[in-house]
């Protein structure tokens, strides 16, 4: 399939919060995610950059989408160079080499009923 | 009406969970919706290819929708080439050969109350 | 302050669930909404359309949104030429005569806890 | 890193509902947040302007958003040149001298469990 999307995404909207009331089920800890579609024919390497209220940008996250083939990335996952911070304010980058979606969604379960949001990302260019 | 839209969507986020609260309830039951708009005077032949994280693409689904008529595509009726999988991440790309409009929503039902999330689609091109 | 916006938005979503839990509370009265935003110096003279699955569209509705002012338009309302049916799919078009922004909402109160999604309508053109 | 974004963002939905099952507790106290990135190398001056139903627009509020950094701006928290009504209907546009992102997000939690939404902002131009 032709390649579809942009090379550059922002997120403005980032935060995990550290409670969930079942953590002990991975699907329904509270998570942050940025769905990454590669529909095109070459792999994706992509790029994340993390920006935060008082301190310097940190990355990249480097991570690698086949072609053909979506990875829906949680942010809690995100280990190097470094975690990312519960309970903190953050936004995102998300640059790739080839075109690709991204697409932000939140699970919060700090209470005891999910909720969900979810926005495509800004398309830059 | 004039048509309206693109005739090139991509949806990053896919998931439907196995699990609901009350599954004789057709309304409340989980599920993730693909909605179309048609708003021109010819008919829209639309083609959904869906993506994965480890296998390859499957499509594609073809729906057929009317001139100035709206089809809300729940991804759980899909069955031809085969169902949609359950508790699996997946994204989607859908084509027309009008320009339609697709927006993208989740009603997620394992918990008992319902969570709803919505964003339009990306529209490429 | 100078015009921002388009003059043709879409919806591919709409459904208005019958039931709430407390109907009485028209804050929470299960709704969906258009937020329109007319943010430029003259008046705008805005007409709805909704289409359906198996029928034909259903309008124009017509809504005046003055200079400098937002008007959060709930498809429950309409009433001329018809009210809108509930329990059932809908899709709709948002012109107007100058730019104006299109926001689509629903808060979903059919079980005890409210169910919140938003997402900017697409712009045409 | 290379800014990104654009000058001029519109959200046409805003309500700050007054009730919050919790007050005590910030993090889940119903809020309306514009998150703002700016990825850029020089700092933002943003101005926010509201809208309303029925009387005059109300702003600029000031804010400022350091190069390379994220605020995630509750409307709230606005006090200059007046706090933002709640249980209104209200938009705003979000203006500033260099590229910026803006998403929208709702936190309700007028109910026992909390409800949101997000939806990146209309970008102008």
């Amino acid at each position: 399939m032709e390649a579809i999307g942009k090379r550059r995404w922002a997120i403005a909207e980032g935060y995990i919060p550290s409670g969930s009331v079942d953590p002990d089920d991975p699907a329904l800890v509270s998570h942050e995610t940025a769905c990454i579609l590669n529909a095109g024919e070459r792999e994706a390497k992509v790029a994340i950059t993390l920006f935060f209220k008082d301190r310097a940008p940190v990355g990249p996250y480097r991570v690698i989408v086949p072609a053909r083939r979506t990875a829906h990335i949680r942010f809690n996952d995100l280990e190097e160079p470094e975690p990312v911070p519960r309970d903190t304010d953050y936004a995102s980058v998300i640059e790739a080499d080839v075109p690709i979606i991204v697409q932000h969604t939140r699970l919060d379960s700090r209470r005891a009923e999910i909720a969900l949001m979810t926005t495509m990302a800004f398309a830059d260019g």
